[in-house]
């Protein structure tokens, strides 16, 4: 894993490979948790604010097989400024991986260059020493009160890391979406998920907690 | 078009190509209507309906292009009990059109021999005339008071003429993903689109609103 997180202040974003100067632009995301956890909803607001809001283009889907029987579930995204010709994440630039199970089934699925960012709290990732680990559900908790909302804060941390999305697309995509009357909670777990990713990006990589 | 309705009382479903003895039993549906009519989560239902529930295989994708910047929504479910090698939906054997623009945009993608289901009340479909026309809206206003309930209606109309997965099997993938509180009224829109079903299925082709 070469994540480029040397020298923070120099990049905007944690360059996702294929975004930074290479001839396609394509991004493939992976996320991942329990049933519950609204990632097929995470998967769709992403796709929606890369295409509705920002002009890009978008596939996003879920594959059921055998597994869909309990245990993990996964929603996909590939995203890209291009035409997308092959709809399926072969293997993702991004997972996000919210549960132990989700954690064991995708993590190893990440491009060798790519980003794993884990629920400190809910995954053992010390398999995995380069994950990016945070709080994601309490986080959610302490900001708005509802676990339910660890989706958004994730959201917030991924496009906060990643870019993949502007922040202003993010934002408007998860508003859209969000159930009449959870508007504000929603902006608020989207606002503690950028703060985290912020906190990251400007950490020493020896202090993040991995 | 040569959807085998000649004896309704001798097949239970209308045979989807490739249900009926063929190699594969792969499905591929297309639902198509405006943003806000909930078609994406009708094709996740319908997925989870299909392997949880029912325990086939399914991808269910929502491909976004410059068309997702207003106009018409659409999502896939391939759905087969073998692997799928291909998640892409090619030709669907089923589309479902709940507006104009959709149908516009989608008819013409059915298999020659498919099905395809249109809101009579909302797409001119003069143009296709063995499309099956309901006033599937106008049934979801009537079954429960709600409008937004017309893609659970559509479900209960696709599923009822196809038999892509059980209907039992459909009835808990509706309810386990109604939003708290609107359980009911998604069990009696569901039971609205299979009784508009079956009577599709009893009446004489030459009777029907086509």
């Amino acid at each position: 894993m070469t994540r480029k997180m040397a020298d923070p202040e120099k990049s905007e974003v944690i360059p996702v490979p294929g975004r930074d100067g290479g001839i396609s632009d394509r991004t493939e995301v992976r996320l991942a948790g329990e049933g519950g956890q609204g990632m097929i909803l995470a998967g769709i607001i992403l796709a929606e604010a890369a295409t509705i809001y920002d002009g890009q283009n978008a596939v996003q889907s879920q594959s059921y097989g055998p597994e869909a029987r309990g245990g993990a579930s996964k929603s996909e995204v590939v995203i890209s400024s291009g035409e997308i010709d092959h709809p399926e994440v072969l293997q993702p630039d991004v997972v996000v991986a919210l549960s132990q199970e989700a954690f064991k089934k995708f993590a190893s699925t990440v491009k060798p260059t790519g980003l794993l960012i884990v629920d400190a709290d809910k995954v053992d990732s010390s398999s995995a020493p380069h994950a990016i680990r945070l709080s994601i559900t309490k986080m959610a908790f302490e900001a708005t009160g509802r676990i339910i909302t660890a989706n958004t804060v994730a959201l917030g941390v991924l496009v906060g890391l990643t870019g993949v999305v502007t922040r202003q697309a993010l934002e408007k995509a998860v508003i859209a979406r969000a159930p009449h009357g959870t508007e504000e909670i929603n902006h608020k777990a989207l606002e503690a998920g950028f703060a985290a990713a912020g906190k990251v990006k400007r950490s020493d990589p020896e202090d993040t907690q991995r």
